[in-house]
């Protein structure tokens, strides 16, 4: 993938030791801090202007609600529920006063709608773009955070929701998978678990390379969202490469899916994708039985 | 003070309430969270090329530090010691991974002075300035962290170190007062702290508002910084509202005044700079005992 900041994140990690009171550190969906014996998640993403949304489409009040949206993906993803958020923002000084308003009523509301308390922050003012910065602070709704790196061969994988044709407004009004997040952990063990934000291949490969094991994805199985389906380009590319979906891919073990599904009373679609394998990579299997490799931007020649 | 983010911070605190786990939300140094009865501080704060910082005379490795250093500050000036950071960057494209690196080697060496760890983040590339975000987590020294609204009448005014003149080169190097914060609470009962970010007048009236009380401080007493004393302007005008200092001011009971100083063994300067009074509001007091109000912004015409 042609992100420096890639090898910028390999190099900081091999410049950090996790210790007390850290458990888990850089490179999972959020961190996992020990205190008196519970866990404690920390989630902690910035947003900026021009790279995350832009005015119009998006309005003040959807720059600030997605600001904080992406971070209680990042806390559902880790089997959590957020508790506090901590909020800083550098304003464009020539966008005035309401704009302020408008961007922190956005992001106040899901905060409501989530009984998250806003906490703390710090408010900038500047001549440059919007750039919102949230960290998040949550727990785990059960004893244990649920990390990327518990995958297991044999164990199949499940999605939320639908992927694909997210920038067509389902990134800016996206509701985090929380509750999504919540049923999941009181119905089965899970082993591994992500939310997607660089695509369903990036972050499928996220975490099978944590979990040091394989995947093959079920072509046929992969739900694409209607705007992926209507948009441009071949949709199922566009649901396994276009990201910013939020939507949760996890790992259970194949004797617990039919307790997942069936205890399954959500909305929210819920769809077996695939199957873990011990040998390392990722492929997609056609309904004819073919495989073929899915590197982890998505493409791949065989869907031309 | 003609800083427009003050009412809009009025405005997010009037739409807040404070409740489990958040024990001090917005308005303190840090927020304080309560955690298996343990208190848990969380600061956060956002610097913004060329509001900040200036490349030069700043270069990417004091830039990196200095954003974790004013979180630092901020832990100290709650009586409480850091323990992880989370980092996000918006990095300017153009500069290059070196600059990216110098600027988390300035962090990283931070951190490892005070064994902090850098536990996650988020790491940005655009093309728009420099952007970091820190947030830090920590806990206080003692059971309980220091508020700035616990300042009683009679109580005296401390502070550490010197003021005035930081931006000739203190705020890009300074060392976060986390040991002086450390030795202040193993030996006296503080009753409020502050650190001082927007100047020295301006956060004592912080303090004194949170505490609903006034003070009176001695203009010879306060401790100027040699930049302030060599610069333009009048040096004690300059050391009440230059700002970026990063010392701490705390108020501790009369009774407790000759067992802070005389334990204070530390090379960092603790001065007497005042005395809490009942009557809200904030006095400088000459040599010759005559009182002038001190605003906020630390300007008044008796030093003219």
């Amino acid at each position: 993938m042609d992100r420096p900041e890639f090898s910028l994140i390999d190099w900081i990690r091999s410049q950090v030791t996790d210790r007390p009171p850290v458990v888990v550190g850089i490179g999972d969906d959020a961190a996992v801090l020990q205190n008196s014996g519970r866990e404690c998640l920390v989630a902690t993403d910035m947003l900026m202007e021009g790279v995350d949304f832009t005015f119009p489409p998006a309005s003040p009040y959807m720059a600030g609600r997605k600001a904080l949206a992406v971070n209680l993906s990042d806390i559902a993803a880790m089997g959590g529920r957020p508790t506090s958020a901590f909020v800083s923002v550098a304003l464009p000084r020539a966008r005035g006063t309401e704009f302020a308003r408008e961007l922190h009523a956005g992001l106040l509301d899901l905060a409501a709608t989530w009984d998250v308390v806003i906490a703390g922050g710090d408010t900038n003012s500047w001549n440059g773009p919007l750039v919102i910065n949230v960290a998040v602070l949550g727990e785990p709704w059960g004893d244990r955070s649920i990390l990327r790196s518990g995958a297991l061969p044999g164990d199949l994988l499940f999605a939320t929701g639908e992927f694909g044709g997210s920038l067509a407004g389902h990134h800016l009004a996206f509701e985090p998978r929380i509750r999504e997040a919540e049923r999941i952990v009181s119905l089965v063990p899970v082993h591994a678990m992500i939310d997607v934000s660089d695509g369903l291949a990036a972050d499928v490969h996220h975490l099978l390379d944590q979990s040091r094991v394989g995947a093959i994805l079920n072509a046929a199985a992969i739900p694409i969202r209607d705007t992926a389906l209507a948009g441009d380009g071949p949709p199922l590319q566009r649901a396994l490469g276009d990201g910013e979906d939020f939507e949760l891919v996890l790992a259970v073990g194949a004797e617990q899916a039919e307790a997942l599904t069936r205890g399954w009373t959500l909305p929210t679609r819920l769809t077996c994708i695939g199957r873990v394998v011990s040998e390392p990579g990722c492929w997609l299997e056609s309904a004819d039985g073919t495989q073929v490799p899915l590197p982890p931007l998505g493409w791949t020649h065989a869907l031309d």
